[in-house]
């Protein structure tokens, strides 16, 4: 059908998303806010989606989800290092 | 292939995971952290995936989007509610 370019651009609004969060979090190292609960979640079912891509061979699938992974993956990584930078103070 | 439940797992926590950030924006309302450019975006395409799940008539996409799109629009709408507030003092 005529609308389905309409999944194009909202896989890559959903997956470029990530970008200006991850430039924020890297530049202000700001994770007060951010849940980490979310971005386990997150990351873990990125993870999965990969999985998922791989098992069916979709490449666009494969793409998308390894640049939301290596997105999510630092956000969360400075989190951690925040919590635990907070525990040792 | 019996490995294709692996999806499912990946769109339940996909999904699920702007939960707790929801929870936590809406407690704390702190949203410094939080890109809006992210918020902007990703509401943005979670709007597209759901036409794109109207278009092809799939139920699931419909469903696990419309939980998104409302999690996101929540978390933007208090993003853009705090940017205004400090512009106004």
């Amino acid at each position: 059908m005529a609308l389905e370019w309409i999944g194009y651009v909202a896989a890559v609004l959903t997956t470029a998303a990530f970008l200006p969060q991850t430039v924020l979090t890297l530049r202000t190292r700001d994770t007060q806010g951010l849940s980490l609960g979310m971005y386990s979640l997150f990351t873990t079912g990125v993870a999965c989606w990969l999985i998922y891509g791989w098992v069916r061979g979709d490449w666009a699938l494969i793409a998308a989800n390894a640049v939301t992974f290596l997105l999510a993956l630092c956000i969360l990584v400075i989190k951690l290092s925040n919590l635990r930078r907070d525990q040792l103070q």
